[in-house]
């Protein structure tokens, strides 16, 4: 692969859960009052493992084309339904307004420190957006709590594909009116960046071995040969603005 | 009509050319280097009316089926041979680069000076984002020269309609998660009002009687009972945040 220079790149599009925003803590704050008003047994970081861990099955089924297109906050509204339920509380105990209300968990996650300091200085020179597979509003309001200043909102929502189908990548470098390889993906998961690399876009690495708690076994090191890999986003500002200096 | 008070509002969408943008400045200053260099009689200002009067035509016809939905650039870049062609020139003398690059006058307009201070303001308490007919590499260049803090590009392309077709007020409202009546409308335009009224959101009126230069005869005064009627940005913050408070 040839190494590249950031001055080849465009725009930076970036996930969002693990990569932007400690989303584990976040959902496992938010639900801790909910455990303990239903006097469930759970920890909240489990409830949060759990409710993550129907995310990639959902998604599956839009991908698949066994279903239409539908935002993340439904599917991540009907997985809260499975979570309760795999706890042994019905569902059907609890107010609507109650789940509707903890569905919002996912919209009120803080960004890793090194987030928003990095990404102001790195729109200096590049287009910076969310390429997520949350939908708009769940990446706005994110956003607009955070003070995370992305120039667009972009994503699953906007091309109406969940990651990692290629559509989303090529679409998106459409939608900016630029090539593939002006669009740089960046992401704590090695998966995402070997989807965006094989529909021709640059990568950037950077880790997040705190996103799963102290056992992540997982995405701790960069897989493959990614044209950047740093362990924040001011590095990886000091990486890509230096290297376009050279 | 009942009188709303802000608080009702969620998100206020802005209607972009004409309403945060002078436009027609913008572009003559734009364009004044390639009359120059083709040795044209034309004045610059009258170049962007005849380019801007293009402009709901070919939306037209994407609007009435004839065609699938084109991003707004595409329509400028056509039209632009329409206005060479009426200008006596022969666009395939022109190298298609120097269109291509003339192409991005609308790339690079000035917010009216009352815009971005206001914006500023209405975004501490509102969702705000362009709902212009303008894609979104367009809104976001704008917004990223001139600093125009959106919280979300929404518009034309992401619901891929025209304004003022239905489906883009009530698509974007639902993008939001929010009724119509949640969502208003700010332009300087009665007709794009007109129609996001018909479709249930509230209306702002912000006049610009100088859109169109000296002569504008359009769009001078409200025409309807908009839910606020401002006559800048300023003003506009400085009732909806005080409307709040009451």
């Amino acid at each position: 692969m040839d190494k590249v220079g950031a001055s080849d790149i465009k725009a930076l599009v970036f996930d969002v859960f693990g990569t932007v925003v400690d989303w584990r803590s976040g959902v496992a704050r938010e639900v801790a009052g909910f455990i303990a008003s239903q006097k469930l047994t759970v920890d909240p970081l489990e409830f949060a493992d759990a409710w993550r861990r129907e995310y990639v099955p959902a998604m599956a089924e839009v991908r698949a084309g066994n279903r239409g297109f539908v935002r993340l906050d439904v599917l991540h509204r009907e997985n809260l339904v499975k979570v309760l339920r795999g706890l042994g509380v019905n569902p059907e105990s609890v107010p609507a307004a109650t789940l509707d209300e903890l569905n919002l968990a996912w919209h009120k996650l803080d960004p890793w420190p090194d987030a928003v300091p990095g990404l102001a200085r790195l729109k200096e020179q590049f287009i910076i957006a969310p390429l997520s597979n949350g939908n708009i509003r769940l990446m706005l309001d994110i956003a607009k709590r955070a003070g995370i200043p992305w120039d667009a909102i972009l994503g699953a929502e906007v091309v109406r594909m969940y990651k990692p189908a290629p559509s989303v990548y090529l679409d998106t470098a459409e939608l900016l009116a630029i090539e593939p390889a002006e669009l740089c993906m960046v992401a704590a998961h090695n998966d995402d960046l070997t989807a965006a690399k094989a529909c021709g876009l640059r990568t950037a690495f950077v880790s997040r071995p705190r996103e799963h708690g102290d056992g992540q076994t997982k995405d701790l090191v960069a897989e493959d040969q990614w044209d950047f890999v740093a362990e924040s986003f001011v590095e990886l500002a000091d990486q890509m603005l230096g290297a376009d200096k050279g």
